[in-house]
């Protein structure tokens, strides 16, 4: 073990220099004009792991392809599935990056460029500290599978097939994955908890043409106002939702939750002035970590419609589009809350208005059991690398794949995340500090040997 | 007068080709990058006014030039200012026009180009009458003068201020202008009354960059949900405008007035099927065409927030603007209404969520006399080249300039309309139709003799 640590302290510079090779690579994969970019993503990190001493297969999903790497030569310990993906949001609005999104680049010891954290940078800490056991010691304490997916944050829509159809290839004891965040700098924390999702685009259409305001206006239903109309009145001013049942199945938070999330040492006058906002909003009967990790939500993600350039354009639009998405809370349904959203649209169409409706995406929250051994070791492995217990917090954001595990495999996922919530994650200027990157690795290289010694010491703590 | 009916009949081809080379400059006025197509379009029409007799002027308007032209030989006749644009809307969306938007196209004896009728095709109507007659008689029976701006559709804002520093210049018994449509197909019409604009561009801002919707989301507030419950509550779903008095200036639509347009020959179905819907909309107690002439209306012209290419991304997004017009109906004041929509945007803004309201355009509603010798002129003149008395209509549409007129110089406007109401003005596939663009040229030419003859009969009409 000691050998593994000193290799990576010793050469922390040369593990920057390959995350950075991975972040030049812009695999955009919402944008179809970036497909051979994500196959070179995808290429990048099989080598490494090839290289490491890994057996790499490039799995055809149908989409993007992902990356699955093996070494399973640890008999009688645990096995270890680690998800990632290689795939990035796109980097608009980019000129408001400091550096180019795809030029990665070093500022004040921290990592700028799309994917540093999400999830290129911290999935890296894993293949890392698998590189560092293998060049030193020549094997590893458990057995360790690598699934690297291309499709994350287009809802990842061919993944649970191939899980599905790989049932035996990922079996597992625990999956790993390392995409969300800590706490706060210098607070790590295991995440036990995660939203779902269910993404939707609305399309309205009218005229079948732009028409004229001044000859049409009063007389013809314009797409736009429609657009506002409906989803004005789907959110109210403190947040709650309007869709008819949207809260029929909210689980509670639990006292002990309220409790543990009341102690942590949240900055709320931090958060404003690092969003640049005078105020926070938001349901009032729930403080600022409840609505952001238990709470559902309904964002706007994106408007479009009619004249979009400079001055005056006097049309009605013939055609109006939101990008709309629903952050989800455990035991809502993303069928049964889609289904809701298509008939509230639907219901609040004015004469003369079509509506189109579809789905980028769908997937339900998530609650792992705080009290298994695989967070034992997890919690070991963080205090070690990190010096300080990591507390135990939800996450606002969606892993759907998270769902998947636990049931085709009926494993639960181990959440550690190294980055931090000021990564800029899906915004300009997406960072990574270098210190939580070397932090992350040392904790994934201590992982693998406190899960085999609780394995160890327990018979099969399983 | 024969001689000058037989130029214009005979030489049909000529008008077309000259017309033509007018369209071919993509002179947009709202847009920067075509500040010298605006300069070339000036110049266009000027050296065509010049070659015909008149004596021509570029006017520096503090923006785009105003082309300027006289011909002040009729002593004791009457004078006319025609007042036309050279400017055009956008041609967005660029990829729905058949034949590009700046390449005039004739099919169908109808010629398809930005600008074919608002204004360049009516207004040259005008230039290629006086051309006819100082060709074949050497002389005009009034005194006509030319006002040609290059603002219209950004609002005139230059106009107002030039007209005011040249009120000897502009001096006239009346204004003519060729910027509306006849009522339907065969049925010529005048045009006494137009609604007026207020066009505002409210731009919200919340969070100083875009964020991640699942970290974030409910506990920040959305600038696209915050924009969608204003601009949502701003029109109810049956038209009517909500922002707080509104209506309370608002001249109800006289009993004459509802006769007439009873009668005319308004085809419901057909505009439907025009507009490519199933059904119309509006407010309940108006009829369709009270709607579009009589009553005041709040559109959308165009919403920009967040993320709107392929697929989805998951953010609040930083921003969110929308264009937001109002027409204007006789009585309510710009100033005002555009005050209220201020005051009802900032009274809905929620925490964090910061506005900025910018106007791009006020101009009040105008009413006609339709008794006034002028325009039994202009009645004259259309039914002996259109063969058919024309109807008095109103419009929905705004030509700011026309109040202006009456304030500052004391004159009515006669707005004589060659166009179709389906001639897709500031839509894809502008087109006029050549038959039109011939009688609305008779018309012309016939008007000035219809003037004298009125006024030479009564002595001073006026």
């Amino acid at each position: 073990m000691e050998r593994v640590l000193r290799f990576l302290e010793e050469r922390r510079e040369e593990a920057v220099e390959l995350l950075k090779g991975w972040l030049a690579i812009p695999s955009v994969s919402t944008d179809p004009a970036h497909k051979s970019d994500l196959d070179a993503a995808a290429n990048y990190i099989a080598r490494i792991l090839e290289d490491a001493g890994l057996k790499v297969e490039i799995l055809d999903t149908g989409g993007h392809p992902a990356v699955y790497a093996e070494w399973s030569q640890a008999e009688a310990a645990p096995t270890v599935l680690v998800y990632g993906h290689y795939d990035v949001q796109p980097p608009d609005p980019v000129d408001e990056w400091l550096s180019p999104p795809f030029e990665p680049t070093i500022r004040e010891n921290k990592i700028y460029a799309r994917g540093a954290t999400d999830d290129k940078g911290q999935c890296f800490t894993h293949v890392r500290s698998v590189q560092a056991w293998l060049a030193t010691v020549g094997r590893l304490p458990v057995n360790v599978k690598f699934l690297i997916e291309g499709e994350e944050e287009i809802g990842s829509p061919h993944l649970e097939g191939l899980v599905r159809n790989n049932v035996e290839r990922f079996k597992c004891d625990y999956v790993v994955v390392s995409d969300t965040a800590q706490f706060a700098p210098g607070v790590p924390a295991i995440t036990y908890g995660l939203r779902g999702l269910v993404y939707a685009e609305i399309f309205l259409s009218g005229p079948k043409t732009d028409l004229h305001s001044g000859v049409f206006g009063g007389a013809v239903a314009n797409p736009a106002n429609n657009l506002a109309a409906i989803l004005g009145a789907m959110v109210d001013s403190q947040g709650r939702v309007q869709i008819p049942g949207f809260y029929d199945q909210v689980r509670p938070i639990e006292p002990w939750e309220r409790e543990e999330f009341s102690r942590l040492p949240f900055d709320e006058a931090g958060m404003r002035n690092y969003l640049g906002v005078d105020a926070l909003w938001g349901e009032p009967d729930y403080s600022v970590l409840e609505r952001r990790w238990c709470r559902p939500t309904c964002d706007i993600n994106g408007l479009t419609s009619g004249y979009q350039g400079v001055g005056a354009k006097t049309i009605i639009p013939a055609r109006a589009s939101a990008k709309v998405s629903c952050r989800l809370v455990p035991d809502q349904d993303p069928q049964a809350i889609f289904a809701a959203m298509q008939q509230y649209v639907r219901e609040r169409l004015w004469p003369g208005i079509k509506a189109e409706i579809v789905s980028h995406g769908l997937a339900p929250a998530v609650l792992m059991d705080v009290k298994s051994p695989g967070m034992r070791a997890a919690r070991k492995a963080i205090a070690r690398a990190f010096g300080r217990e990591p507390v135990l917090i939800r996450e606002g954001g969606s892993i759907p794949v998270v769902a998947t595990f636990k049931e085709v495999l009926g494993v639960d996922t181990l959440l550690l995340g190294w980055g931090q919530n000021d990564d800029n994650l899906h915004a300009p200027n997406e960072k990574f500090s270098l210190d939580d990157f070397h932090r992350g690795t040392l904790a994934s290289a201590l992982l693998w040997e406190e899960l085999a010694a609780l394995y160890g010491a327990t018979g099969a703590a399983k």
